[in-house]
């Protein structure tokens, strides 16, 4: 938790109020927080703050606000990714969003086992939000969307994200293509569940837009393979 | 399990054979493995090959090789990274091997609890190795060494690593320099724990040769961090 995620409530007197046991616990028990302490608080889909602990109890911690700080900025991509296992759902998700990714979509494939689409933890995305947010002192939320279906979405939906500039990159581990590096410009990445794409969603992602291309001999986790991709396109910034 | 690492002695007689009982429930009962289907197989510290079932029981999995196949490059890399909490210890492993670090050094720094160097999983390594190479299709294991002294490691071995082109960098969030991308050669990377090196630490680093960089204004998890970093220094292969 690199900063506080406070909604705009809590933060519409003169002094802010952090009231969430999660965030309590955290503040009180693991950085042992004092009355005269600075905290970094961003407002949920608003600006960011240094703050000065003013009073510390068991049921709130109030703050008032001193300076703003910028808030980082996103990296232009979409993520679209095979819907993982659900502890993998966990870490990918608040991984994602500490990185930057503007928009997550969550995707069904055959390698794809259904039952995953029936874990609670898809009902508490936003907690994980939440959680690579503060990570990354971060205060927008992405869009994220779910399309169980694999064929309708990638013939409806995906040729809308391809745009002039915008180009989208399947990592599929026998193209000859290299995936590219230091990109000057947004772009949508798609990346397969454990086992990979089937050739067949191979070939239907490559018909409406895809260029696939490699990562190296190295197959990598589904979670290592999206920071290690979006290291490498947006490494010029 | 992109392959199955097996010791030199399962593969001296004509048919090889693995009696892991990790790896007899992952073919048997994850990818109901059939005799006559072709099955990835590494030896460890040698050569890959592409093998075919010739027979399957309860106890083992008989196979006989048909081609040599390419085993990955490493990258060349040093990665230094103050020892984590145990269980992001195992994934971080895990994912090194997989991404094909040459050699991992596990630190004590400020910021890491003293508990962490009492885990099992650090007699266990192993394991986690074989893991990250099973994903990988590597066979080569990488040297891991531990240094429970953080000043005498950074002033008596660091010097050592850091010879002509082959620099060391640092992470910092606060450095001005951007961390470089597309090497050409090879490298050294340092990666402090949760929370941060503490600027004693940073300024013994520097002192010592490594450059301070920044990975930009977010601050990402210890396991992010490292596959985010070598995705963008070896985007040049």
């Amino acid at each position: 938790m690199n900063i506080v995620l406070l909604d705009p409530r809590q933060t519409e007197s003169d002094l802010w109020s952090i009231t969430s046991k999660r965030q309590l616990e955290h503040l009180q028990q693991h950085l042992e927080v004092q009355v005269g302490d600075t905290l970094k608080v961003g407002i949920r889909e608003g600006k960011r703050y240094v703050t000065k602990v003013v009073e510390t109890s068991e049921k709130a911690v109030l703050l008032k606000p001193i300076q703003e700080e910028a808030v980082p900025a996103k990296l232009p991509v979409t993520l679209i990714v095979a819907l993982p296992r659900p502890k993998v759902l966990r870490r990918l998700i608040m991984d994602a969003v500490t990185m930057g990714v503007e928009k997550i979509i969550l995707l069904h494939s055959y390698r794809v086992d259904k039952s995953y689409w029936q874990t609670p933890f898809l009902q508490q995305l936003n907690h994980y939000v939440d959680l690579g947010l503060e990570q990354a002192g971060d205060t927008l939320a992405p869009k994220i969307e779910l399309y169980k279906r694999f064929k309708p979405f990638v013939e409806d939906i995906l040729p809308g994200l391809i745009i002039a500039d915008r180009p989208a990159f399947v990592a599929h581990p026998y193209a000859e293509q290299l995936m590219p590096y230091a990109l000057q410009h947004p772009c949508t990445i798609v990346i397969g569940p454990e086992g990979g794409f089937i050739p067949y969603e191979v070939d239907l992602l490559i018909k409406n837009g895809c260029q696939a291309v490699s990562l190296g001999n190295r197959i990598l986790r589904t979670e290592t393979a999206i920071s290690y991709v979006l290291g490498r396109l947006f490494s010029a910034s």
